[in-house]
């Protein structure tokens, strides 16, 4: 698989941009071409792909050396010690280049002049549209990673609810749900944990905290995990003990939007319908101001990636694309509801819903 | 204390390097100078400092102006929605610019060129070094949180040992573990939590798995949470059960570098005689070929920053410095052991060992 990739790669820059080398040093680009994923934190890690000598090189820290050798498909590694310097070994092992493409939105300004400092007369050309679009397009490998995901998510949701009871905090609530991935098999946490509760729920981007939950209640979970580096993206919004009227309308009022959207979903379509299917929709229920944000992401080895799903994207619905939809209102001192689901556009142009956490509006006893 | 910091940044600014406007957009350093601490993913998020007009901007998305308003100290807020456009906001926001201070590490090719197409004739320079410089030097209230990291991070671990026992996997443990550190107020994890048994010790990048724990093995621990921002980061090793009289020879060895490395530490010195200290003792004693590492980084807002403890830095100890000494000894097919410390040079040129988590060899009854 990874050696395929590489091959289209290699093709695309001999065919289309003419390069020599693509220069990749995203972490989780070097992990989607070689099947190896480390964290270099500040030290040199960087794949070569030699279109010329059709050959590819992995720099990395020698620390990483032995893991990589079980994992990473690459013609050779070449290891750095924390004394040398990367970046003659970089250049000695790379000979003459006359151009590189390389990550734009990666490479800082820092790096670039570093690099660019031991290569005369070299040109560098962004090689990120190309592997965007074909990170785009997920694969049903990929997507087992991603079902596996889910999986973990969804059945550490259903362990924590049961444990639910009244004076626990956000904190705790969050530190039990988080153990529950960790021993479900997750490989680590898409992204930081949200469990919000009630007034708290209203804010998108809120933390959790001391604050003891309470009847009545919204309690908004927003998570995800890792495995194999793809990550799930969850979201479910329940009540404690009672809730009023108004809150059942605001629940049901987003599943209604989550449906519509989701049942909006057609290959060649274009992505802008989605968005507004929900918004509409909550608009006309008098909450238009109360969503407050685009309806979905894709999402994949990152957790935020291409498509963006919002109201003026005119991009099109395409297989093998993997996304969420997210639908919330967000009532300042009531609180928030969202609901989220991963869905995914099979290579035939089916539309998957993964995540099957039910959804219908409950309440949590206490 | 954030105005302190900004007044000291413009003051640099005018006398040093004659700019016009700092651009910060790492939101480490947009934390440092404000106050607020905020992760915009994909989003727009930067602090001008304009030493002109003498005015702060915090730019940043719209679903964050809320609690931004409660945190951030700033003389302007503008928020930017997600349809908006960020670099046209920013550019009527601030006028003619003659020259920016900008983070040649953290802004990428794409950003940088994104930026600079919106003003003409502007010149950019680094303003990290000087950020660095000021971040190097902690003051006793940025240790005071620094110490409740270590505080939650030393009791989360106290926590957990009581509860290990056969048959447990380090996928378990470090669940458990991760646990009792949300539970007692962490903000979060510094790092990807490390627990790794028997020949896995050896690893220094490895990470926690399937393996249950045997009799015999070294069971190592390394990890570390965030408080306010500041990141604890601990590593004690232990032995599950009866060890070998080698075991707790390499053991040994390890604790008397790492005593040996804190005993070397004095202000003025040079910051090299640290890991010389420990790396003299431990070839010394025969298993310096194991000891592959620098013996320790800085900490603080980030986990690994300045400065870098290696056996050829010649920079000086500094009051203010705060960094991790954590020498190891990884023998393959027997594992590995590390023992680290959190060591602050106070204002007066005292050596502080902030970490107190007992050292001596522990065997874990099963």
């Amino acid at each position: 698989m990874y050696q395929t990739r590489q091959r289209r790669l290699i093709n695309h820059l001999q065919t289309e941009q003419n390069m020599d080398v693509a220069l990749i040093t995203s972490p989780t680009n070097i992990y989607y071409y070689t099947g190896f994923l480390a964290n270099p934190h500040e030290r040199f890690f960087a794949l070569a792909i030699d279109t010329k000598k059709d050959k590819t090189m992995l720099f990395l820290p020698s620390l990483d050396e032995q893991a990589a050798k079980e994992k990473a498909e690459v013609t050779e590694l070449i290891p750095i010690d924390d004394h040398e310097n990367a970046f003659d070994k970089f250049r000695d092992s790379l000979g003459k280049v006359d151009s590189f493409a390389f990550e734009k939105s990666h490479v800082t300004v820092m790096r670039f002049e570093q690099i660019a400092a031991y290569f005369n007369n070299t040109s560098f050309t962004n090689i990120e549209p190309f592997i965007l679009s074909e990170r785009l397009t997920k694969s049903t490998k990929e997507i087992d990673h991603v079902k596996k995901a889910i999986q973990i998510t969804e059945e550490g949701l259903a362990h924590t609810i049961p444990k639910i009871a009244l004076g626990l905090t956000e904190l705790q609530i969050k530190a039990e749900l988080e153990y529950q991935l960790t021993v479900l098999g997750s490989d680590g946490l898409a992204f930081d944990t949200l469990v919000l509760s009630g007034e708290k729920s209203a804010l998108p981007h809120g933390t959790a905290g001391e604050r003891p939950i309470q009847n009545g209640d919204f309690l908004l979970f927003d998570f995800g995990v890792n495995v194999n580096g793809y990550c799930s993206d969850l979201t479910r919004t329940f009540i404690i003990g009672e809730g009023t009227e108004k809150q059942s309308d605001i629940y049901n009022t987003v599943l209604a939007a989550n449906e519509k959207a989701i049942s909006q979903v057609k290959v060649g379509d274009e992505l802008l319908n989605i968005d507004r299917a929900a918004r509409d929709f909550i608009t006309l229920k008098g909450y238009g101001n109360y969503f407050t944000h685009r309806i979905g992401h894709g999402l994949g080895l990152e957790v935020h990636e291409k498509p963006s799903i919002h109201n003026e994207n005119k991009e099109l619905i395409q297989p093998g694309m993997l996304f969420t939809i997210e639908p919330g209102i967000y009532v300042p001192k009531i609180g928030g509801v969202r609901i989220e689901d991963n869905i995914y556009i099979t290579e035939d142009g089916g539309v998957e819903v993964l995540s099957s956490y039910p959804k219908k509006l409950t309440y949590i006893p206490i």
